[in-house]
């Protein structure tokens, strides 16, 4: 049988190689991760659609008076793929997370649909990140274009301030997302009163 | 610089294996693909949560006579990954394409929520999968248990029928799901009308 000679070093790279491949494919996507431009400006993921969806709702209001809508909008909550898997290891979100809110316009008796409404056109995209870099550890964007600044300080207080009285996981809704609930039940992550 | 000899045979064997670990990793995980015992019983998928979100739509009736509902249901869409990237490539489902229709229940005004509905409870889960096993490449599953047998052929007519008549893209209402419904348009796979 012909033998072949290899030296150590090219050996090496061979093994490098083929590590390098493998730890590609089984990493989290580097899409994953938020990417930022000038500092803290949030790009928006390209990819947000193949993420784990958590829930939806529609026409959801958190004012006492609500506006009555002709066309309520669908809110759809994707996460990151690897943050969701955490969490639902241990209850709770990592560095690094990104939630983001879909907005959808919605219609009602088209095609064979009769009643109840389905989801159309894309209304708007929020984020909410958990993230160190942030002062607060956490920032939130309205995702317009290809990136964009953290809500201004006084924009976001609101948030804030209800993200952290009425949430009932860290600075999230979980007590919106049916299947996240249950494991922050078990995990005991939930904030008391839930 | 020492040597080390290899043998034709080591160098391929070597190759293969980090090429099947690649390989591993990079194809569809084999959690995918339908899974099916007794031959044509589904196995509801354990991760289909993880899956690609397609749409959700709420208290959605295809009657022409729809029921006054107190408390309608979400129905939430998912498809496996790797036919829905298939899709978003051609326009077009693969053989062994899974869609999960997720039923849960809604409620609202709980929690700081005052108007709209959110998603509760489980109420469903029904499946139509594309394989060429069924003799018409299509069936449909009510996944009660952690396996279902294909609806019967009396049961599922007219699910059959409506699932013929009105679908815009092959046996699935991509009519409803709207980032589908701009690739079906630009890869010109809607059926006329649409």
């Amino acid at each position: 049988m012909k033998k072949l000679s290899f030296t150590i070093a090219g050996l090496a790279f061979l093994v490098a190689a083929a590590s390098s491949l493998v730890q590609a494919q089984s990493a989290a996507p580097s899409s994953e991760a938020p990417r930022y431009v000038k500092g803290t400006n949030l790009v928006r993921p390209p990819d947000y659609r193949e993420w784990v969806f958590i829930s939806s709702g529609l026409g959801m209001d958190y004012n006492p008076t609500p506006n009555a809508r002709e066309s309520p909008s669908f809110g759809n909550v994707f996460v990151n793929p690897s943050s969701y898997r955490s969490f639902m290891q241990t209850g709770k979100w990592p560095d690094k997370t990104i939630f983001v809110l879909e907005f959808r316009n919605s219609d009602s008796e088209a095609s064979i649909n009769r009643s109840g409404r389905f989801q159309t056109s894309l209304a708007a995209v929020e984020a909410e990140v958990k993230d160190s870099r942030f002062p607060d550890g956490w920032a939130f964007f309205n995702l317009r274009g290809d990136s964009a600044e953290p809500m201004s300080a006084a924009d976001s207080a609101p948030c804030i301030d209800c993200h952290t009285k009425n949430t009932a996981v860290e600075r999230t809704f979980v007590q919106f997302y049916p299947t996240l609930l249950e494991v922050a039940r078990r995990k005991g992550t939930l904030k008391p009163g839930f």
